[in-house]
């Protein structure tokens, strides 16, 4: 398959007479695709019915000419000031009940009917006008589902649409009152109209309630980006896109992604490592200009698997970013390990953003490709160096890896509902699981929850999937490979209530979780031989092989045929002592990396990367600090 | 007297076919005391008027019949989500103008004389049926007051009550101008109606006002639950309880407890200590699985005063809980040693919350006697252990302590009204003085307040009693053991004003605090031989004898005859110089204490604990980690 | 020129007998101003219309007779509580949303139109009565503007005065979206009245909306101050002053001040240490008895320069406050300390803030010259032997410093709106700077951003000048003397675009800033030979020599003729290094002076002045912990 470079251009800040030469120049750096359109609302349609299409019938075409390949974003994350006139409510309402001004982006609420009209009304009228045209040669959806906390309304929009989503749930509340234990603290409900979404209440809300509202308002997305995709569908045939983002869990990705034909994401790794990446000051100090060495591989995988197979980067930090706590410049090099990073996953393309700095605004911190001033900035020098390594380059693909990891937005749902313990997280577990596997020098291939087949995985780690449907528990208990399970392996039903037989309650699996317990981070339980669980263990009864055990003569991680289940939150070690008997079992093979480096398996090619500072040695040689080394297989 | 053991349960929960088999294992396991009901409104009455006692007389036959007793609780800490549509405004507000909403517990303002009226009427209607109920032998009120930060409201039903209390308190408006100085920032009033609740206001206000509030705010609790005891007593000649919490200060306990017959408290040593014990992190990591080895014990003292000598544990700890940052499982033994110290305390009945785990709702992760799928837990196990134990053990009462130790709520809402430093609170004053003699061993008679009468005590301590009426002073003066006063003795009026003559203006010892300061905690001010004035120091003008010094050469604790006082916050050696000498001086036998071992006096037996991890030695012997040990006197 | 002492009173809080008593008691103590009135409105006006001078008429003639100068504040900070009845809407609104109540001071918004007639109708009032009177001989407009954060108002009336405001400086809504860059998320406005305030927006808000928003708050406190002053003017010809604060920078002090003849501050070394100095828990450790050694000094020169000559310290710490998280009593010696530091600056007059301790309300901890018993406190002490010194003394005058250090508000206004990395604030930056000069001696003129003829000055330093007008650049780039200049110098336009050509575009100075990074501050990047450049840098394309460079390699600080660019935020070590040789150049004697020693300059005397807690040695001799030194030049 062909790798690709791009960029995210935004005409409409820049006079029409410099178009054309952005655009020879953007071409002849090498780059393929140009994202633009997905913030220009207020130049379509400057006031309400008022469009203004042709400046963009022009920009598409300069851009076209060129032999540039346009991404069309729909405009949607950024409705015109007008539009709040019009529907006053349409602002999502925060956790306290404010409402969420207009003034920056993502100033809506997804449950809000009358915005969900003028959403359909603007795609409509893109994508009649552009369906068509040759040189729109893939969509966007609206911008960044979830950044800035969007997903999560407490509007009355929000609370009409939830009451309506549980009555088709459950049918009567009397269904819903049983499901939830509401007789718990006489929060029985007579009617649907009675339920109120679960914020500011006393002290926490029914679990059962929250989780609900947290499935309910991932569902909202799906839906909305839905109708967007409907409408263009109707009129084009390039395939439709969204670009996500880093560590949002707030709606299920892949349900989204269904019906998409390409997942993007943007990843602003030193952006991301100060924020994101739940690390500890050293390793920041470490990382500072590098990133974290696995967060974006994690999301690559991640987002190939949203995309079924197809996925981008849309938006690559070009420099230092502005929104981050301290933001530092990247190691010289790093713009274009990353764009390699994201070819080892199997990246279509690779855009940066953006490609001139805006002066004005609330980015004019944010580095572009090229300076405010013009003269190349440090991601146009390095992005050429990429265009003419992808010129010679074999052409790499992302073959099935030899591990499944299963991620499940469900499960974040009921992690953060219950993380039962200060600091724990379903991300931050699958996270760690991930890191551990590439530490040893595994590629592994994530999937979703909804995963029945697992043909072709010599190893299949499921951590913390605290609900699973009986026929997931089928399947993995039919699979043709080590399974790892645990913690909290089916510790909820469906609907947040602890099941009864006690989890993980697993065909051929001779374990019961009789007690579960969170610690402080500073107090982890070590185990013989190495390693510890830290901050959540259960205790266990089992007929299972003792596999690792705790200092305490308690079983950690116990084993039955090929159903492995961890009884805890393992640490690095920890998971390397589980992970590397499974691969040398498995035949897979191992090894030890250290700092920054990392490698990744293509169809013919190792691919390894140095996110580190200095010089590094590996098996395939000497690999400079930020550098790309390609070994051949 | 006769020590028993019981446990919560909620046959509301569970299928009626099993309350029969839950009532008879609970007989086998040694169990007396069976406390329903108080979280029941939606099933009693689902709907307005529709009332549903029929389950609950059964439920209640079925326990008597095993002869169990009942508990019978109010269940207005949980009004059903009807009651909302028909008082609104009934929820309290909290410090941010935002309403408290449905939709978890304890979703009511005391002020609001609606729900007042509501709660006369479900109580009335309970009180008719069992007052005369041959099985229920015993009453709670409503549920913790106060848990959830539940007792301050800003409320207009709070802002209305609470101009009528000033009205009441004053008399005119010029009084309450006078009394709290409001001519300072031209902040008199023309009418009581003017006068706003202390919150959102530009900066701090007036503390007079601020703790007005607070008195004001205690009152309301202490009317609401009176208005519940004297419907329960038209109908019932059984003793009434409530079940207070740990470190709960909102209120006057021992106003409340005027009205009751015996005082109950909530006791989760576990989650107390990562949340309200206030210690640091190394002792945190110490104690984690065992809770503070002193907290426990304040309480019960602390309870025992509140309840006039007859007081219960209603709620112990059964394992994991739900709600602290970090929820670890107690060391074997635990559950044991809990009971037995509050025996030691004096404690009537101790009943392990809850029953049976709840597989649903809040408190799905809270262990229980019985895990969700009916297997023992470990709180069974060794309540079976203390049953066999009380059946063998000697009567054990309480007997008047050597040490008397003033604890005032009111003295508490003028200190968070005022702390004067960051981190100073009064609680942890009096709870300091307290570890102090405790790591000594010398038992511990807390005394409220309004106390007059020290008689039998060979020492009085009376630390941060910021207020001091003219009677308490005078009776200070006359009493006949040593009497520790300071800080902060009398520094102010009833009005929350600095009195002149300065304090502390004490008959009988020439010392004046000419000026006080606050310290950074690393900061102590050392005293001359060892220890540290901590946080906070006062400047002494005195004629009395200098017992310790600062090495600034400044008096720190002075004593004029009978009267000891310390003009600061000691450090842990600092209390130890103070009280040690005192004891020998009045004959009271000290030991040396150390880890997690304590003691406590009973008629005829000394009571050893060990919080420890490990096993200790004590004068009596050996004692194990979680251990008790019975010393013969 | 004449030093004096003076204190602030409040009649309205004693019995009308002690008056005399007090007032002989304050001349005796040498004393010659007495502040009064500034928050005795409900005295003056009861109810709305009931007028009673009287008692402030007594006040002043028994205070004047005695021969003491009377300073009458406007009561403006402290309307009673019946104003807020006739402008329900006039207080101030937070960030929230939530209306800042009446309760406590500074309860208005600046912007609301029925309470500014209200300020002009008492201040007539007050202006009439006591415009002739012969004691009364200096004016206070309100009190502490900005005090408690409230300059910052997103109240209605603020939002429509905004919107005036802006139409008033941008004319058009199509000039205002073209200089924001509105257009950035379709943020494009249609008309001023569609503009909103940049609160609880989704993101944040452009920062061209925010830095218009500060500088619209800033406006109003100059239109609201300038009411009064012309008022007063039209009734009296005695000096106008206002009592400004430590570390305020919300509204432009340099334009409050044009209006006025003499600035005054509240000086609070102890709270000021706690609370705004920016020191790490050393340095508080250091200086908790004492204040920092450099931030008392920092103001004094700020409000020379604002009082264009003309300044006091209005209120002086006279013992512990009640405010900071920790109130330590001062060192002995320091009362008498901060005032002589006061006159090295050119102080006309230091009022202890206040004569006696008010036993009630907010500042009942609050010390006092008078205890509330009446006796001696420390201040009155130290403040008797700051007389006698005066008796003695010659006259000291502050002569233009050789080093002339710019600040200017509306830099602080632009920074806050973009510090670009956590914690990175303009005063900080020019603060440091202040105190490398300091710690080598160098006496300071601060001057404000308007400056443009710097004749006299031998070095002047303008950090963090984020935008500078083209004559500021013009008079900087013909300066006779070396200027330093940057980091971010002239790096925004007047509306908070990043300019093109790339800054700073000095004339004069071949330097380009091509790109910019934020740091941790754990992560500084070291300077070859000492120093560091710490949480910020820039990078530098430059013709220019280069005199200071990082340990990269890459220039740090460059220089061209007169002209010195530094590309970062400098340590105390770095900033040492560029200041010393500059100095040694412009014939600047300097010393390195340790701990808390400090020494300013004034004509015929060199004050020096010792924060530490210990004696130390110095070029005239020994001087005393807490000590002043006087050296004859």
């Amino acid at each position: 398959m062909k790798r690709t470079l791009g960029t995210c251009y935004y005409p409409e800040h820049w006079p029409e007479e410099i178009w054309e030469a952005d655009a020879r120049r953007m071409a002849e750096a090498g780059l393929t695709w140009i994202r633009i359109g997905e913030f220009a609302w207020s130049r379509l349609e400057p006031s309400p019915g008022d469009l203004r299409f042709d400046w963009l019938d022009r920009a598409i075409e300069v851009l076209g000419q060129t032999g540039l390949k346009v991404v069309l974003g729909t405009p949607t994350a950024t409705p015109p000031r007008w539009m709040i006139d019009r529907h006053p409510d349409m602002v999502a309402v925060d956790v306290n009940g404010h409402p969420r001004k207009f003034g920056s982006r993502r100033h809506y609420c997804f449950s809000h009917e009358g915005y969900r009209q003028e959403s359909d009304r603007i795609v409509t009228l893109i994508a009649e006008r552009y369906g068509k045209n040759p040189h729109v040669a893939a969509w966007q959806t609206d911008n960044e589902y979830g950044c800035h906390d969007t997903i999560i309304s407490y509007s009355e929009a929000a609370r009409d649409a939830f009451r309506l989503w549980l009555k088709a749930r459950y049918g009567t509340v009397e269904a819903l009152n049983r499901a939830w234990g509401n007789v718990f603290w006489s929060m029985d409900y007579l009617s649907f109209d009675d339920i109120d979404l679960p914020n500011l209440t006393v002290t926490e809300p029914n679990p059962s309630h929250t989780l609900a509202f947290r499935r309910f308002s991932s569902d909202q997305v799906v839906h909305f980006n839905k109708r967007q995709v409907n409408i263009i569908r109707a009129h084009s045939d390039a395939p439709i896109s969204h670009n996500y983002m880093g560590r949002i869990t707030d709606f299920d990705h892949f349900k989204v992604g269904d019906d998409l034909d390409i997942a993007t994401w943007d990843s602003y790794p030193l952006g991301f490592l100060e924020d994101r990446v739940g690390a500890d000051d050293a390793h920041k100090r470490t990382f500072m200009r590098q990133g974290d060495p696995d967060f974006q591989a994690f999301h690559h995988d991640l987002y190939r698997a949203v995309g079924r197979g197809r996925w981008w980067v849309m938006e690559q930090q070009p420099g230092p970013v502005n929104w981050a706590p301290y933001n530092p410049a990247p190691l010289p090099g790093m713009m274009r390990l990353w764009a390699w990073e994201a070819y080892a996953h199997g990246a279509e393309a690779v855009c940066y953003f953006r490609w001139r700095q805006a002066p004005f605004a609330q980015e004019q911190m944010h580095a572009g490709m090229l300076r405010p001033d013009n003269a190349d900035a440090p991601a146009l020098i390095e992005a050429r160096q990429v265009a003419d390594e992808l010129r010679n380059a074999p052409d790499v693909s992302a073959p099935q890896a030899p591990v499944a990891l299963i991620f499940d937005y469900e499960a974040d749902f009921a992690w953060t509902t219950q993380p039962h313990g200060a600091g724990l997280s379903y991300f931050q577990l699958v996270f760690d699981t991930y890191k551990a596997l590439r530490k040893i020098g595994v590629s592994v291939d994530i999937v979703r929850g909804e995963t029945r087949d697992f043909t072709g995985y010599r190893i299949v780690a499921a951590p913390g999937l605290i609900y699973m449907p009986q026929d997931l528990k089928q399947a993995l208990a039919e699979a043709n490979a080590p399974v790892v399970l645990g913690p909290r392996t089916a510790a909820r039903n469906a609907d947040m209530v602890v099941p009864v037989p006690l989890p993980p309650d697993m065909p051929g699996l001779e374990v019961t979780v009789s007690r579960v317990e969170s610690l402080r981070p500073d107090m982890p339980m070590a185990l013989t031989g190495g390693g510890a669980f830290s901050g959540y263990r259960e205790e266990l009864e089992t007929a299972a092989d003792v596999v690792l055990k705790l200092e305490t003569g308690e079983p950690a991680v116990v084993r039955q045929d090929h159903l492995i289940y961890v009884g805890g939150w393992g640490d690095a070690t920890a998971l390397q002592r589980i992970y590397r008997p499974l691969c040398e079992e498995a035949g897979i093979a191992t090894r030890e990396l250290s700092g920054g480096v990392r490698c990744r398996d293509t169809d013919g090619f190792r691919i390894w990367t140095n996110y580190g500072a200095e010089a590094a040695e590996t098996p395939a040689g000497r690999i400079e600090a930020a550098g790309v080394l390609f070994e051949k297989l």
